[in-house]
């Protein structure tokens, strides 16, 4: 049996002086930071925060967060990392849904301060408060199928819902992770993905495991990142690919050194086959990894490692196989696998698949049918298991009768050389129902026509974007990175809602 | 939840096409294994062997070794691998403790024919058997909890052992493994140690899972392991320290183009330094990895890796840190943890820690103390949680009430150039109670004195031996390759026989 206490109770045996927890000018060691854990859990007591209780974390990355997301569960209590991306009213509903009494915060007061009975400011206050609690026995009446995390997923579709991650889930993923990206206890690992994502905890867990280093930036700049990396010979890290994308422009503009770099791991939304052509070439010591999951599977379900050596072939426009312990399969809607390389909808099964969704047991049983999870992802699945997402279920483009996958589009759009940001959505038609749109951000002077004929060549008639709209400014990101095509969407539909999702 | 049943279900689907198992001229793909082990459920069924019933397998390795260690627990059956090296008596009684009805053995018909009700004989009439049974689903019934393995334990001291290991055992271990060993879809793995031992089942599991290449040699030949590796790119493979030992002498005296070799472990006894020395001058692509455990854990606890750049420092004599995942302590008798450096019993515990030992419930509560599993090695743990093991705790030396530990003795011995091999015991003294003495297999023509004068330069003059015996036969050793101290004592003790353990 695993739980959160473990990494933590070995790296204080083989790495009590060793360096944990690094942001800014702060800093800690594994013994510190075993330490600071068991005060946590005396705050937690003292203040009658009882186990099970949810605590809500809202911060910016740092070495307290990861400190927190440690202890609040091995110390039996439920973290609640929050996005800090939402809107306070989105944030009022995930506290109010929770149930959380107390909240840990780097904002100044706000609204959010009359949801929950108690809230305690990083850093300052925050510091008093770990200083001045007793050390507390980490662990007590936890065990596997304690619940550890419940974590709010983006809202870009419907209410906000609190994926519940039991230790085993987020443990049985960890190892699964170990498994396919070989730790070492000499890792310098850069938390730049913002720590409220599933996907940033398991390389949490793991560096601790190990015993390595982690170094926490609060706000993701690929100049300063790449400083970081070449200044503190960081040896691994994990973004959103439009974080990858920033990073390679900026190493190929102004190169630094990063031949430190073993590992560079991407993961949340899709990618240009392009863009990680330019990562390769700017980080050529770096093994990339493609991760694809979702926060209700804790969150990784597949893997396209060594991708750089599969750039030129057909895999590697896929998100891997699934990771060794995981069952990922692609269903028609009744349920049923669909042949080898038709398109279904990509369901996930294993001990990582979350327990459910926080007192919302209707949608827990929409999504969580015999153990399976409905992923809301269409994809097909080849001879050798490798994934290939073809869009959302939801994202797809009906034209003419004929299905038309955004991401396909947009992978077309992104091999022109003047294409920096591409996203492809369906229009209203009055002949066609929709029509293939796109919205591309260019990276220098190019006409529509020129890229419509370029599409031309590479993808069927049906699916080249009758038109292109060109922008000086990023699209519209979520949190984790994906392009909200709900709001390049919504002035073509505004008249028809139920088309807008 | 994870069982027997994920990694061949995940290598049929991702690997099907693709060789997963070569013996000699014998081999099949991942489709075929999986449907091979169906109808190997489908014949259990059949013919009466009940879930949870015991199959013993004797026998040297095989591919279809290699399927029956997967398939029999996959079925929800136990698999007991019986030990080659142990003589009839022996056998006899591992298989009526056992209660197994069945064995699948390659060998002739003898005594052991009648304590089974029935014996299938590898590998003709065991080809039948398969292919003439009905496809069975497999993983019916089965839990994490559900017993896979029955090992029955070397048997230098005392009675025989089943040692019980359950489907969560041993893939807790399987991940513990792939932690530290960066498996591949691409790995050629050769099988080389005795299926019988636990020590080779992670890796057999972790190489399906992955969808690597399993070969197994039915003996080990160090010049045909080595033509082995040339000739089939053998990518990892794992091995006791006198394996290690031969396939070292004989490349740096044949070399072959072993340049394949990306991960050689070795794990089952201690190891002198000057043997890994030359392992890695035989082997320079090679990682070293140590791996200390014992079959009670399933059997990994600790690993020290890439140990060939540890070799030349103090903690090149550890069998390295706790796996993540395994906790590792030393104690004293009464059960608290000894002083970082102090010489302690080495305690381990994990998922991966055995139920218990078959039947034998007193046996099973005086090793198996508040979850911990008390080895029987003395060990010393530093400050980073690296193990020093001073040896079997029934093999210390009392000389003159100083405690001598053998394998520092064989440590000095094996740094002279002249020594191939060395076991250091103690005998009987009417002044000191016991004296060290060592038998000595000589590489090259020495002399007891010289060595005794190298000894005295390199340890305590009460350590140094007073008698060196050399000998040019190998050193009497049992499977797993320990070298059977006891048969060295037995002449000198033969009088006084509560000495020999």
């Amino acid at each position: 049996m695993h739980t959160f206490v473990d990494p933590i109770t070995r790296a204080e045996r083989v790495a009590r002086d060793k360096t944990a927890l690094v942001s800014g000018e702060f800093q800690f060691s594994y013994g510190e930071l075993a330490a600071r854990c068991r005060r946590i859990a005396g705050a937690l007591e003292r203040d009658g925060i009882a186990p099970g209780e949810r605590v809500a974390v809202l911060a910016a990355n740092s070495a307290q967060y990861i400190e927190l997301y440690l202890a609040i569960p091995a110390a039996g209590r439920v973290v609640v990392p929050l996005n800090t991306r939402h809107a306070v009213p989105e944030l009022v509903y995930a506290l109010g849904d929770s149930g959380a009494r107390l909240l840990i915060t780097d904002r100044k007061p706000s609204a959010l301060d009359e949801v929950v009975e108690r809230v305690i400011r990083l850093p300052g206050e925050y510091e008093s408060y770990v200083d001045g609690a007793p050390e507390t026995a980490l662990g007590v009446g936890v065990t596997e199928d304690t619940l550890a995390g419940l974590f709010y997923t983006g809202g870009t579709t419907g209410a906000s819902k609190g994926v519940m991650l039991t230790h085993r889930n987020l443990i049985a993923n960890t190892y699964h992770w170990m498994a396919i990206s070989h730790p070492r206890p000499d890792d310098r690992y850069l938390v730049m993905a913002p720590l409220f994502h599933a996907a940033g905890s398991n390389s949490v867990l793991a560096t601790v495991w190990f015993g390595g280093l982690q170094i926490a930036v609060p706000t993701f700049d690929p100049a300063a990142v790449l400083d970081m990396i070449e200044s503190e010979q960081i040896t691994s890290t994990l973004g959103v690919p439009t974080m990858i994308a920033a990073m390679a422009e900026e190493q190929l503009a102004n190169p630094r050194n990063t031949e430190s770099l073993r590992v560079l791991a991407h993961g949340g939304s899709p990618v240009a086959t392009e863009v990680l052509r330019r990562a390769h070439r700017a980080f050529p010591t770096a093994e990339l990894i493609h991760l694809y999951g979702a926060t209700e599977t804790a969150p990784l379900a597949t893997a396209l490692v060594r991708e750089q050596e599969e750039l030129e072939g057909p895999r590697g426009r896929s998100c891997g196989q699934p990771i060794p312990g995981v069952d990922v399969r692609a269903f028609d809607p009744e349920g049923n696998e669909v042949a080898t390389g038709e398109v279904g909808e990509v369901v996930i099964r294993g001990p990582n698949v979350m327990r459910g969704y926080w007192n919302k047991a209707e949608q827990t049983a929409s999504v969580l049918k015999d153990g399976w999870y409905w992923s809301g992802d269409l994809g097909h699945i080849d001879d050798e298991g490798f994934v290939f997402l073809v869009d959302r279920a939801k994202d797809m483009i009906v034209s003419g009768g004929e299905n038309v996958y955004g991401t396909e589009v947009e992978e077309a759009l992104y091999r022109h050389p003047a294409v920096l940001e591409a996203a492809v959505i369906g229009i209203p038609d009055e002949k066609w129902g929709e029509t293939v749109h796109a919205v591309v951000v260019p990276r220098e002077a190019v006409e529509p026509d020129t890229l419509i004929a370029h599409c031309r060549e590479l993808i069927a008639g049906y699916k080249v974007p009758r038109s292109i709209e060109l922008r000086d400014e990023p699209l519209p990101k979520s949190g984790p990175g994906k392009v909200l095509k709900r709001e390049l969407r919504e002035p073509f539909w505004k008249d028809r809602k139920e088309q807008v999702s």
